[in-house]
């Protein structure tokens, strides 16, 4: 057990300071927070992709709440979604924004700071920090864009085993994520299961249906149709009109026709409509808003980058699953919720199933939530009352993970 | 009964000649077919909008098939869904295209030809010969675009009924139609019962949910936000790229996850991807298709006037619907498939109870359907055997309705 205000990884030679805890209590925060960059050192610092092609010099962008114990045995990567970023948890130093998953990462909560080591990093092909394409290429000088090279999930989980060896970590307690972050958790078991000895993968799925890769394809579309794209090299006018489309269309996959009807209805919100063929309710100026708001904070050709390795995910690669996971020892927790149309029920349960006939050792949640796939962020108490007894199990267990 | 080979309404001045009738058999082809044009006559030609505000002459493209009876009591209105036309049956005299219903509609089937007389129009703000956006605006001699005024599902019905009129038409036998048809359907039943003896109301909502009013308006916002869209004025050069990708988002909805799995999987089309971040899927190269196909034959700016009118309809205005329904004498029946998504049958159930609540006779059918929204285009057998019996149903009544 950690004592409180041990701090966590101080080894690391990032720019900025490592996080601060709360003082503590039942369920608090992990109080004000940085992220710290580590460039991988070995020479050339390059990652050889799935594809075969390198790309070099890698850098990391990634954040921790919670020490290390002496064992380093209490270590768990929280893996992100499609826009997510390496602030899960407390207050960001630089801006004040909450961490995305701060309801579930914290003294007292679902991953408690109080016992675990959280690492949460930014993916590979993202915006927010590890390299991307708005990274500079160094052969050229000049950002990426459209030179970047087309990255795997796999690609994405193999700079997380670097940053977990830079970390001097062998052996994390668990690794979990709720969409993307849930296909990262699978290439975990997949690619490094001796690296882990569990994984919590909630609303996501084995391989993209037509219906997510068709969706996904017309974000694509909407980005790449917007003129300032410009194949890819917009520097300093970005396609704003494309990637806030992409958004929109993301957010009404996002929710449920339940949670939709149940927040919005068919109320009107402005008196003025936003253009002639609005009717000014508020399902319509919310979306606009999520636009609007979108295209602040997220780069267009890392929605490109990133919708392509989701979509070309094949956690079995074109094998049955049950014979990619046969031999396994990990512990598997499987979280769904039925009103999830992006990611349906039906999907994790294909995975519940094969684990079952791999002989893995798989729980298989089905949470009776409104709130579509949002319900990943949202359902809080639930999803903390389960994966704090996974994570409880998992501890019982280390010594033979 | 009619006899084969009777010529339908052949009283109306329209520019081509009527439909000529198959030579009958089990199930056949209504044979070759033209639109015919009507322009109001009635001095100046105008039409008073729900809107209060006055849009004139208004013309209208329809087609008959099938012959009217001596009483004129065998006619059935077919209403279109958002990119329909009048062309519901046959091959078309000027391209050899099927009618988009054509599997129902003709000598022997559904809505048999040797039994009713069908007409179908386009609908008001259409782009298939009906006075829409890409009409002439006599005022100022040019394509009215955007100084076309807001149409309603109400206005589009007050222009069918007036078509009625012009044919000399007293009563309907039955209107029906499906998804937006269906809305025009339920909006006859409101504004016009007197004129009907019953309505078939297929895959539709008697208003929209939250849900479906954001799919419409990403649509709308992929139009809008190309720029050869120029404020709806684009003659010559229309905005293509959003048009397409309205299609495409529009495609997704009207399949199920089922569907969409069942005909695509995730197989690849194309060894050359269509883009950089393209798995060559074949959902991807179907849905780019789609859109390129739709811009070859649909107008962005009808397709905006139209979704909007979609959005803002409301049956019961604000009301209860079961007391907007109170009074009817009119037979329905409702038809609702269990995979379709974008109009689940719970909208279709809300109806069937309003119905009941209101005392109409109503009769609600649910279909075990794998193909989403696009079933009510697809089940044939399934719609033909319930509608069969329901217009035999209203003709056994006919003297009471």
């Amino acid at each position: 057990m950690v004592k409180k205000g041990t701090v966590g990884i101080a080894r690391d030679g990032g720019r900025r300071t490592g996080a601060s805890h709360s003082p503590g209590g039942a369920q608090g925060s992990v109080g004000e927070v940085a992220t710290r960059f580590h460039q991988f050192a070995h020479p050339p610092g390059t990652l050889v992709l799935e594809s075969g092609q390198s790309l070099g010099p890698v850098e990391v962008a990634y954040e921790t709440y919670g020490g290390l114990n002496a064992e380093k045995s209490n270590a768990i990567m929280i893996l992100h979604a499609l826009t997510g970023d390496a602030h899960a948890a407390g207050i960001h130093e630089a801006d004040g924004r909450l961490g995305w998953w701060d309801a579930m990462i914290g003294p007292g909560k679902a991953f408690d700071t109080e016992r675990y080591c959280i690492i949460c990093s930014n993916v590979l092909g993202g915006c927010k920090g590890t390299t991307g394409p708005v990274s500079v290429n160094p052969r050229t000088g000049r950002v990426y864009a459209m030179d970047f090279p087309l990255i795997t999930i796999g690609d994405m989980v193999a700079v997380q085993r670097r940053l977990l060896d830079h970390l001097g970590i062998d052996r994390l307690l668990a690794v979990a994520g709720g969409s993307m972050g849930g296909m990262q958790a699978l290439e975990w078991l997949r690619a490094f299961p001796e690296r882990l000895c569990g994984a919590v993968v909630i609303a996501t799925a084995a391989k993209h249906s037509p219906q997510q890769i068709a969706f996904n394809e017309v974000g694509r579309q909407a980005i790449m149709a917007d003129p300032d794209w410009r194949e890819g090299h917009y520097d300093g006018q970005p396609p704003s009109k494309g990637l806030a489309l992409a958004r929109m269309i993301g957010h009404i996959t996002y929710m449920s026709e339940a949670s939709m009807s149940e927040k919005f209805g068919r109320r009107i919100q402005a008196p003025h409509q936003s253009h002639k063929f609005s009717n000014g309710f508020e399902v319509e100026e919310y979306l606009h808003h999520k636009g609007r708001r979108f295209v602040e904070r997220f780069d267009a050709n890392s929605y490109l980058y990133i919708t392509h390795a989701m979509d070309s995910y094949d956690f079995s690669r074109g094998e049955d699953m049950h014979r990619a996971l046969a031999g396994l020892t990990q512990k598997v927790m499987l979280i769904a919720f039925r009103s999830d149309w992006l990611y349906p029920v039906a999907q994790s349960r294909e995975i519940a199933r094969a684990c079952k006939a791999a002989g893995v050792d798989a729980t298989y949640c089905e949470i009776d939530s409104d709130y579509g796939h949002d319900a990943f962020l949202l359902e809080v108490e639930q999803e903390s009352h389960l994966i704090r007894h996974f994570l409880q199990g998992l501890e019982a267990a280390r010594g033979t993970c």
